[in-house]
């Protein structure tokens, strides 16, 4: 099953991308396939031809997210950014420009479904969680293309799953408070944290 | 109205305490009035009476948390620890043994609700972000209570606020990987952050 943007049936295409805008905004459970119809315009006969139930959806919407992490993601966010931990405060500042849209109504989607949906069958779990490992191992590569500016002790593995923890969890805070402040502490912490680290590089390799 | 624990009306509590698990195990809008009730041993009249609608109970349940932090969370999770730095990692050790009950299919209950529910109605956005400021102000009281432990340039209402940040993400990612290792790897990156600053500050005041 092809999930490329632009490939494929038009009305697959106008069906999924309607799913994804909905399950974003208004949640999984409250999304009725009647909702998904009428924002994509489609009768239920092609929406179940495509699609034979809600979760083969569901598992399509987490199929583009994986697939379009980097032209939908990563590619506009680090179009004028060359330095690599740069890179990783780009990627938040494109939650941060999400959270500004929206008044900050945003919800992170991989994030907001991994809370929702409890009890998630194995298929949708597994794919909430390539999203998330997808997200690390791009962050992880940044990371690793400057090695040389953290401490020689330090996991970039561990840190880069600690970069989408503090993600999350200022987006979290950020959507319940209905304002920036707790992302941008979140944020402000976070580069402190990594400006700690590359001064106590500097110590390690005077 | 009061939601002290052991307080009031025996019959409201039930339903309150069946609430509350139900929409920690399943979700607010997965659970129904019909499996509160079954849960509850109660019926429809009673949960009627004491919350006419089903905002009512999940506002009585937030209500619940918020004057529950210090009996039901802190004070079990700091019965042994005087240190106050220790306390905080005590406290995000009461969340990993919650998820490894749980096989760690546990969330944040408040965390899911903030994800879970898009658009909630003001009362409960509110209630939301009260219980995560209570949350915070308390991690905040310990950070203060030993003050000199940190850099002088460190802002502990924003180091609590990422603290819970830390927390959040962590959970969010042990539930959806089903394994303790995200967690574990966001607390102990936490650490190693709490660790500089500890190395910083002792640098500033020789």
């Amino acid at each position: 099953m092809s999930t490329q943007v632009g490939s494929g049936d038009p009305t697959r295409s106008r069906i999924l991308f309607a799913a994804m805008d909905l399950f974003g905004r208004k949640g999984y459970q409250s999304t009725s396939i009647a909702d998904i119809l009428l924002a994509a315009g489609a009768h239920s006969g092609s929406l179940y031809h495509f699609f034979p139930t809600k979760q083969d959806l569901l598992l399509a919407v987490l199929e583009q997210y994986r697939d379009g992490i980097e032209p939908m993601l990563l590619a506009p966010a680090w179009k004028d950014v060359a330095d690599p931990i740069e890179r990783v405060f780009a990627l938040l500042g494109a939650y941060r420009r999400a959270l500004e849209l929206t008044d900050c109504a945003y919800g992170c989607p991989i994030g907001s479904l991994a809370l929702e949906i409890h009890e998630p069958d194995p298929p949708v779990r597994e794919l909430l969680a390539v999203n998330f490992l997808g997200w690390v191992k791009h962050v992880r590569a940044c990371l690793e293309a400057d090695r040389g500016r953290l401490p020689r002790g330090v996991d970039t593995e561990s840190l880069a799953t600690f970069i989408l923890t503090a993600m999350e969890g200022g987006v979290m805070q950020a959507r319940t408070h209905r304002s920036l402040a707790a992302f941008d502490t979140s944020v402000g912490v976070l580069r402190d944290y990594v400006t700690r680290l590359e001064t106590d590089a500097r110590r390690e390799r005077p």
